[in-house]
């Protein structure tokens, strides 16, 4: 490949590197390979009738509006749609909180580019999610990290510390507080509270990122921190459609205070304009028809045997090593898989590829590239049949990467 | 509204201000008002019951992969269709040397993310579209503007006198040479091949922003300047589906060097990850069967009609005074209408409201604020019968602002 202009190329393009989950993503496709390394939800979720129908209803009824530019706040059919279903969730949200997003990596993005300058700092938990590391980095930001406990989420404790020790550059705290991505752990209501305290005592924002809030398997919900903070002003929430109806149509949409909203919705401007009218719609009209909250339990129902089946292939075939271990997630789509310390899951990728079954190597989700021993496991996107014989393989390139450590 | 965290916000978002487009957007709605105001294509050009067909037709037979992520780069099918289609226009490209983007803008934007850090300069015509300067202004880049010829397009000799004068810091040459928004004018042959040996002098990018490039309604097709660079690797192209097929599908492509094409698609992981799957799938199979040659046919057969009524009405309505004049565009959707040098469109703009009929001030399209006596007329979008109606209510405004002048 030749190189043109790279001399001229901005600070941050210097420094671009490619997102190892989305080249990892690449994989899914080769012939006989399991995947255990993309974040998709399982085909089998896509209502196609539905969509068809819903489709050709939105042409047919909105057609002027729904293949012509909007406006960049989003549709109103959209936007009063998830006002509506979002009573039933306990967010209160008004059209002037709210912004719809090209699903919620653009929310990510642009709640960067209104707060993030060269060397400020963001607060979050190792692990924690790749596409928020990529995010936040292209606009040269910093990030402090803390502890993710595996049963009750990032350690407040410590995130109160090191605001209370260097509050200055620290723009915003971020947390996946519902089984997260990577681990699958879910933040703690205590915790939850705490975060609120910090977000009054140092006057800082917290950036909750939301994709899974639904997706909850066993267990009793906790309410998000959005909903906590009772319309203080505390919190931007991000969700996404991606999980919940398809991510084919890049939709998700942002809540959280007007005058943020407002910021992000000029930054969006420059960004796309608007995000596609038509896919709006269609989503508007899942909504008011009651099929979300219908996919969100018929999700639910196929992706909690999914996670059981992994668990207990899991359980039967994994080989018995002290500091091996895997998170019990809640809800989600990931498990935590964690080698014991020394370990190299990147190195023993290569292996697992050999074996056709793949995985996100765990130094993906540290901004300081820690988190080497552990890696990222899906089980809602493989076919059930094919999750035994995945973790049949993975548990072969553990047993003989163990085996080796132990000969030499 | 109560202002939450504004301290803490990033130096570009404090200077954040709404598109004046955008906003001149939401008008388009009121009651009785005859908008020349957006860019927007007529819906009248909407073929919907197609659409329908291949919105069924795509989750038919794709629909695993339409509902689902895809990789940034775009659809193969999208790319591969598209590079067929380029044969007949003459454009070589290869899959590595595209990139599928959430429409045209978005393309503005990740040029601006591998190329820009604040203080950088862009060069560009005054006037210029208004979404690029939006785009790069967040970047924190500034602008040297040359003039643009009503006849032969942006002055090539004064970028040649400031690329001599002051090469550094320069990152690019931004251009739209068909039918340029706002003020309708093609850049000659001669300028086209004037800027390429610009590029080769001072070792410079040419961004061509190309989304009318089809849209010709008179005249000679001119090549792009893609076309005339011949694979050498100078010129970064953007086109868009919006005024050819739809714009509420958000599509847009990028031609250009395989190395910055790579940076910009490492980008868009980080902005949206990647362009909704289904939209893609439906346009490449809009275009697989032949439809996008159809329907820029037909685009042009109602264009060129409505152009003919918009400029016969200007010409018989509007009053004859020494400095009004408005471009003749051979193509595109907008005419630029300048009165004598002292008025001012923005002031006008409330009475052209009052009258019911808007336009966009011509200072939206100065990175300098400039151009305060010329606006931007759209005949693309007003229905036939009202384009009369709109002119005559326009050219009272106008009278009247030119008798008020007098008598002052």
């Amino acid at each position: 490949m030749r190189n043109y202009y790279v001399d001229q190329f901005s600070f941050v393009a210097h420094k671009f590197t490619r997102s190892e989950i989305r080249e990892l993503l690449k994989l899914v496709g080769q012939p006989g390979l399991i995947s255990f390394a993309g974040g998709l939800p399982s085909p089998e979720t896509f209502d196609k009738e539905v969509i068809k129908e819903l489709s050709c209803y939105v042409i047919d009824n909105y057609g002027d509006i729904a293949l012509q530019y909007s406006q960049t706040e989003g549709c109103t059919e959209l936007i009063d749609a998830l006002i509506n279903w979002a009573k039933t969730e306990d967010i209160a949200i008004t059209p002037k909180n709210m912004l719809i997003t090209t699903a919620s990596q653009q929310g990510l993005y642009l709640l960067g580019k209104v707060f993030l300058d060269p060397g400020d700092k963001v607060i979050c938990s190792v692990p924690t999610y790749l596409g928020a590391i990529q995010a936040f980095r292209t606009f040269r930001a910093e990030f402090i990290t803390v502890p993710l406990d595996p049963h009750t989420g990032m350690e407040t404790d410590q995130v109160e510390a090191i605001l209370a020790r260097d509050r200055e550059c620290v723009k915003f705290i971020y947390t996946v507080p519902d089984f997260q991505n990577p681990a699958g752990v879910t933040l703690s209501l205590k915790k939850r509270k705490h975060l609120l305290e910090l977000a009054d005592k140092y006057q800082i924002l917290i950036l909750e990122d939301s994709p899974y809030r639904w997706l909850r398997y066993v267990g009793e919900d906790i309410p998000s921190i959005q909903t906590l903070d009772q319309g203080q002003g505390r919190v931007l929430t991000l969700y996404t459609f991606s999980k919940i109806f398809v991510p084919g149509f890049r939709l998700g949409w942002a809540v959280g205070p007007e005058n943020i909203i407002e910021q992000m919705t000029i930054a969006k401007q420059g960004v796309d304009l608007c995000t596609p009218a038509f896919n709006q719609l269609v989503a508007a009209e899942f909504i008011n028809r009651g099929l979300l909250a219908k996919q969100i339990a018929n999700n639910i129902r196929l992706y909690t045997k999914k996670q059981k089946i992994m668990l207990e292939a899991m359980d039967s075939m994994m080989p018995k090593v002290e500091g091996l271990f895997w998170t019990r997630p809640e809800g989600g789509l990931f498990l935590w898989f964690c080698m014991p310390e020394g370990y190299d899951t990147k190195e023993m990728m290569k292996k697992a590829l050999e074996k056709k079954v793949a995985y996100v190597p765990g130094s993906a989700f540290d901004p300081h590239g820690g988190c080497g021993h552990c890696a990222r496991i899906n089980f809602s996107f493989p076919p059930q049949e094919l999750i035994p014989v995945g973790v049949g393989r993975l548990a072969e390139v553990v047993k003989a990467e163990v085996m080796a450590t132990k000969s030499r």
